[in-house]
Formats: C-alpha cells, sequence, structure tokens
C-alpha cells in the first residue's frame, strides 16, 4: 500500500530560510522510518536565494543554458527550450516565473541533489528515522500534452530500479526494464501537492525498500547524450548512427 | 490522502478472457465511489487476442508504425523509435516481448481509450459506483534514464487537469500549467504494481475530484505534431518556424 499527502502549515519561503527545520516543524510526528519527502524545486530555491529580476529573466535563461534543444519565435515572444547546467531539458531552462514575488523570478537550485542532501542529514538526524527525499520540479514532454514532477534532486533512495537480469513471469531476462521510480515518485506526490495553494511537500510511505544511503542521486536520471536515441536532428545523432526524422526527410 | 494498492488473484490472461469480469471479481467488495482503475495494457492486449508470432515481431512493428523518429542499429539488431498509429512514441512501436507467452509478442490495444470504456461500463454498472479505468503503458524519454508508465487509454476520468486561466499565489495567471494527471495516475500506480509478478491491475483512491464521465481519453495526451517544439529534426518542424538543435549545427 502507497499512501501519499501534502503536509500543510509551511509558509511563504524566502531566501535565507531554514527549509529543513520548517519542513521538520511541519512533519513533526508523522513520519515514519522508510518515509520519502517530496519537495518541490521551487522552495529550494527560494530557500537558496535563486532570485532574479524579471527584467533580467532572458539574460537568466541564456546563463543557465549548455544547449539550445529548440526555440519558437511567436507573437507573445521566444520560448527556448534548452538544456541547463544539470542536464536538464526544460523550457525556459526551468526559469520559473509563477508562484514567486513580484518582479522576480526564480532559477533552479544549483545542486540539487546536494540540496535534497542537507535537507535528509537534518531531517534524519531531528526524527532518528532513515528517510528518502525528492527534489521535484515540473516538466514538458516531447509528443505528449501536459506537464509530469520529475525528481532533479535525491537522497537516500534510488530513483532508477534496475530490474535488468531479473526474469519475467515466463523465466526471460528484463533486459530494458529500469523504472524511474524518482519521477514516478514525484509524479505521484504532484497529485496531492498544490503548488499554487502553498503545498510544497508530500509525504510518500509504503516505498522503503527503495531507500539505499549510497543511492545515487538524481542526476543519474539524466541520460548521457551519446546514449539518447532522442536526441534528434543535431549532428550528433547523425554522427551516432542515427537515423533521425526519416520518414518526414525522404 | 492518496492511496493506491495493487490487487492480487488476477490469473494469467489469454485471448477471448472476459477481464472486465476477472477484475471486478478480483477487486469484488473493495471499491468505493470515486476510486480509478490502472491496468495495465499488457492483459488488454492479451484479452483482446493482439498477439503475433515472435518471428513476425518485425513486420509487426512495421505494420503499427506511422512515422519512425529514431533507427539505431546496433550489434544485437536494429532499435527503432516510431509513432504507431495511437499517436504514440514508443520504442518497437509499444510491441512487447515481455511477459508474453514464448514464442509470441504483443501488440498494444487497437484503441485503448474504447478498452477503457467497456471496463468502466461493466465495473460501475456492476458495482453500482462511479469509477475511473485507465489503461497503462510503460514507455521511455528523450534524455531521461529509465521508464514510467503513462496513460494509453481512459474512461472517466480527466487526464489532463487544465489550470490555464487559473491564478497562483500572488494573483498571477498559470497560463500553461495543464498537469497530465493521468499519466501521473499511471505512475503513481506503477509503484505498486509487479506487472513480472502478476499484478496488473492498482486501484488509485483519492482523487475522485478527477472523475468525469464525459472526460476526453486518453487519446487527448497525444501532443498535435504542429504544436510540439520537440518535433525535432524534421522537415514539418522546420517549416513550423523551429530552429532545432542550433548549437550543434553551427
Amino acid at each position: 500500500m502507497l499512501t501519499v499527502w501534502a503536509i500543510g502549515g509551511i509558509p511563504e519561503i524566502v531566501d535565507g530560510d531554514d527549509i529543513a527545520a520548517i519542513i521538520g516543524d511541519a512533519v513533526d510526528g508523522t513520519l515514519e522510518d522508510g518515509d520519502i519527502l517530496a519537495v518541490t524545486s521551487k522552495i529550494v530555491s527560494k530557500a537558496e536565494g535563486r532570485v532574479v529580476l524579471a527584467a533580467d529573466r532572458e539574460q537568466a535563461i541564456t546563463d543557465e543554458t549548455v544547449r539550445i534543444v529548440a526555440t519558437r519565435v511567436h507573437p507573445g515572444g521566444v520560448t527556448r527550450i534548452v538544456e541547463n547546467s544539470l542536464g536538464i531539458v526544460a523550457a525556459a531552462a526551468g526559469v520559473d516565473s509563477s508562484n514567486t514575488p513580484d518582479g522576480t523570478v526564480l532559477l533552479l537550485p544549483v545542486d540539487p541533489d546536494a540540496s535534497a542532501r542537507r535537507l535528509r542529514e537534518v531531517l534524519e538526524r531531528r526524527f532518528g528515522l532513515r528517510l528518502g527525499v525528492i527534489v521535484t520540479d515540473t516538466l514538458g514532454r516531447p509528443w505528449r500534452e501536459g506537464q509530469t514532477d520529475v525528481a532533479i534532486g535525491s537522497s537516500g533512495v534510488r530513483v532508477l530500479e534496475d530490474l535488468r537480469g531479473t526474469r519475467d513471469t515466463q523465466g526471460r531476462r528484463l533486459d530494458v526494464t529500469a523504472p524511474a521510480v524518482g519521477d514516478e515518485i514525484s509524479a505521484a506526490a504532484d497529485l496531492v501537492k498544490r503548488k499554487s495553494d502553498g503545498l510544497p511537500v508530500a509525504v510518500v510511505r509504503g516505498l522503503s525498500h527503495l531507500l539505499d544511503a549510497d543511492a545515487l542521486g538524481a542526476r543519474s536520471l539524466i541520460r548521457r547524450a551519446d546514449m539518447d536515441m532522442f536526441r534528434l536532428g543535431t549532428d550528433e545523432a547523425w554522427q551516432q548512427g542515427f537515423e533521425a526524422g526519416r520518414v518526414a526527410r525522404e
């Protein structure tokens, strides 16, 4: 049985806030060993002072950008889908203009895995429990409408459940199956969080088998460029032997 | 509070099985008004006889393919990422070789929204409850490791929670926010289902606000090609004014 609920009582977060203490106060007395906390990256960014003036938004996007994936010019301006320094592909490099103080925009945390680790260490010590922490962000996807939450930072919880080498009910090897459980936990948490209503943290209970103090962070969910069959329309992809958009080109 | 659990007692499904009756027997006495059932597409395909000989796998992939997105030749053979007739972009057109009877592979259901609708109608009538049904499949993603479950069919439940027009805590319009809750529910269900251990159905409780008898099916989660900024490397994309892979091309 998986249970997921949002935590109330978290105030508007500002630069310098100790969110480990604030979240700890909000969950005090409710956590159990093996629980996972899903924390919206927005409050991590705010606490870490990753705020810039809205007037500097375009420059901020440029500064965060490692690779431009797609650009579209439209009447409302320019939308850029880019890869940022974390390896995350997102609209506007993850620079966020909603639920931010007026006249400002938010950048993603500098190192969300480190942010998750700090949160976990403080909360595990305070409560004497083994916990997992996932820092989530909301991303669009190719080919599909809408957005889902994914894990951009994590600590203490396996984000990729590698089933390669295990066997299916017919005894055959499940060669490529590796559920991205970190992203699935983030998605489950998004169903109860209401970021626009001040519920940026959820508790996920029932997945203690995924807890692992030495687990790789969410950075490990970023696919290496040279392994990415979807990296289309780029010279790298063609050089890797990909044959992209063949139907359309013919 | 969101709770999610897998349903035991579902036998191996074969061509012609009445899965509405089988799932109904397995959940009998446990459902409440507003519950959502997440059903792995594999058992829907099996019941609908969407089985072909493994020897015909390559031809089956070709038959299911509407558009080739990427092809990679490697020592083990050829992997094709393609768009199928449902608009779903998946490796091998969603043709599935795991947990299938020996010597066979499975195609996706012909019309997963219709499959979900039939399931819902039978189960709602049997139990006298309002229910949602989502048919799920496991997909890889560009740029990110591993797979997540998404909704490829649905009935009675909103799969896209359109927040456009609503306002954030600062009173600003959340212009582009539309959580793909159908995919997030599928992901949450995958965390408790163990497809390789015969647990292909999960109950999702706590989201009755998403129930809507007239909701569009999961087909509505497929992005229209002319709205897809990620549709890179294709002539359509360039004609739409996209500037794809600019850094790599320069």
